[in-house]
């Protein structure tokens, strides 16, 4: 349980799958997000009908509504929101550090206003592995402080210590709560910012601390320029352990999976494919098409030809515009049923590449294509 | 072609199956409403999924945008919204009729402003019978006069003549157009508010005008009491040819379908699912149920035990409830989706209790339960 299998890899690019207590994943991976327990617009009959391995779903929200103790009553994550395959909750660290307000870090933890009503309330270490044991996903994130894209090292390197204490004590209340080896699992989150000689040394200190069955990449696409972002990748990538999954959380531009892909990742989340859907913006392998576009009017073709999800194969272009000129919902859902897919068949892709032995020349006319400013 | 098979009746109640140019609807039946060429927060795929017959799309709203002449560019209405079963359009005049805003009726047709960029445009007889043709439904409607449920005799009078000369009108043109017998069906309908002497003249004078292959009532439901409705029904049902399909316009509350079925009603339609699941309110057979009260936050049971949609197969009452509470997207779909399916399932049951021999004796059972007050 819990363990990556490699069954190819090509350059640094790597292929596997990764077996959790509701079903394997297939990696590299898209985790489409589920914030409150949802992935929005999309049922998980929707999701299992585009080949979703894993779900994503946010701590906080759900802790401050319906809060964990609704969902337990009500059979546990996986019950709750019908989805019976492999779930991954964050640890609500990110989430606290993103929200507007009131915020207060002290060494126990975090104190923060709630979105939804206001109301203080705390996260710390031992909160937010609990909340999660209660949620039941397949796999807990540690309890992280993140800070922004732009943190100057002294700033940065607060953080990082600070992750690395709350780890421990994440790892003790995770081990005193857990009643048998294959129900959750718990990864570390690596920060650092975008200084290198910090993520070298927050890695090592990771491995220092335990065995873990995976490990995460935080703090990145939090502002920094993807140039940076891969770079403070491929300086990892050489120093993490090949055994355990490496999931790049909050990553889910096509560019930025092949990258990192390219970089020995093989999990990441993102609401990109969610909200820009829900923005009228679709992945094509041509780069991102805006469906409102007056353009789009009276065209018969397909948002993809090449695309097997249920948008491209039942409507026309001049369909999909017309629902976002009338706004309506099934718009907002048929543009995020086809970019999560288009992620998920962009990863089965990646697979294919890595299995057939050339992943960078696969990369290569893959960017050709996604980035040719022309058909942008 | 166009005809209906009674297969059975109970009282005044009649079960049958129509033959339409995409396919068969079993009367009585519930036709969900596409209003812009989608029924809203619902896919095809859900609808055939609930088992829809027909959909209704409505003119004015499609011509206004993106405009008939866009969607019979991609293809005629089947094409345009995916829906290889039956349709039928409305006229456009109870739309225009219910419009705010600027309004002009004379003896050609109707100007109204564009709820959509405030445009000046025209519907006549002709027009509404055009764009109804070239949107391709399997039924097109009459265009109409439609007056308020309070209108008194002179005004009542006044439209039913007007829609009388119109119909002379809508037919010619109809005729003009069709290019075979088998491709669409003109409906009249029946004005005359709920005066029944205006009711049974119009019956008379429509059935004087020729060999129609379908009725529709229209003008009730629009603000008189229940009361009158099903008594204008009533005084109705004694004078309608028993060959033809009889469709009662912009009606969809489960007890209102029951007492129009009773009172020899075939066909449906109306937002009422759709709207009141985008506001959280669910039909179950012991009356409606709103989602959004907190005693169903930790309520582990379905919506409705008795009904087959995904909605109440697959989540609990305290999901749902926490769908609405969080403003999920979801929530509309499922609440919209298990609406109309329960209309879909009112009919089927109608179907089989007329088939069975004692609909009356059915209906007084079904309204015991679904009118208790102290579970509604």
């Amino acid at each position: 349980m819990f363990e990556l299998t490699i069954a190819a890899t090509s350059a640094w690019a790597r292929a596997g799958s990764l077996v959790l207590p509701h079903g394997t994943v297939h990696t590299p991976c898209f985790m489409p997000v589920g914030t409150q327990g949802t992935v929005r617009a999309l049922s998980p009959h929707d999701l299992r009908a585009i080949g979703a391995d894993i779900v994503l779903a946010n701590t906080y929200h759900l802790h401050v509504r319906p809060g964990e103790d609704v969902v337990a009553e009500l059979g546990g994550l996986h019950r709750f929101m019908g989805w019976d395959r492999p779930l991954l909750t964050d640890s609500g660290g990110f989430q606290v550090f993103s929200l507007e307000g009131f915020r207060r870090v002290d060494e126990d933890g975090v104190e923060f206003q709630s979105h939804v009503d206001g109301a203080r309330r705390r996260l710390s270490p031992e909160r937010a592995t609990e909340i999660q044991w209660t949620l039941g996903a397949d796999v807990a994130m540690a309890f992280d402080h993140v800070v922004p894209g732009g943190a100057d090292e002294a700033t940065a390197r607060d953080a990082m210590d600070r992750t690395l204490r709350w780890l421990e004590r994440c790892a003790r209340r995770h081990h005193e709560l857990a009643d048998g080896p294959d129900r959750q699992t718990l990864w570390p989150i690596l920060q650092g910012g975008t200084h290198s000689a910090l993520r070298r040394e927050a890695l090592q200190r990771v491995l220092d601390l335990g065995a873990w069955t995976g490990l995460a990449v935080g703090g990145l696409s939090v502002g920094e320029s993807k140039e940076l972002m891969y770079r403070t990748l491929a300086d990892l990538e050489p120093r993490l352990p090949a055994a355990l999954p490496r999931y790049l959380m909050g990553v889910g531009f096509p560019e930025d999976l092949v990258a990192a892909v390219e970089r020995g990742i093989d999990l990441f989340d993102c609401v990109a494919p969610t909200r820009m859907g829900r923005n009228g913006t679709a992945f094509t392998p041509d780069g991102v098409v805006n469906i409102r576009n007056a353009r789009h009017r009276s065209d018969p073709a397909s948002l993809d030809p090449s695309c097997d999800c249920e948008t491209c194969t039942s409507y026309s272009r001049g369909y999909l515009r017309h629902l976002f000129a009338a706004e309506e919902l099934l718009g907002l859902r048929l543009l995020s049923l086809h970019n999560v897919r288009y992620l998920i068949r962009l990863a089965a892709e990646m697979r294919r590449a890595i299995a057939a032995g050339d992943f960078p020349g696969w990369a290569e006319a893959w960017r050709h294509r996604y980035l040719q400013p022309e058909l942008a």
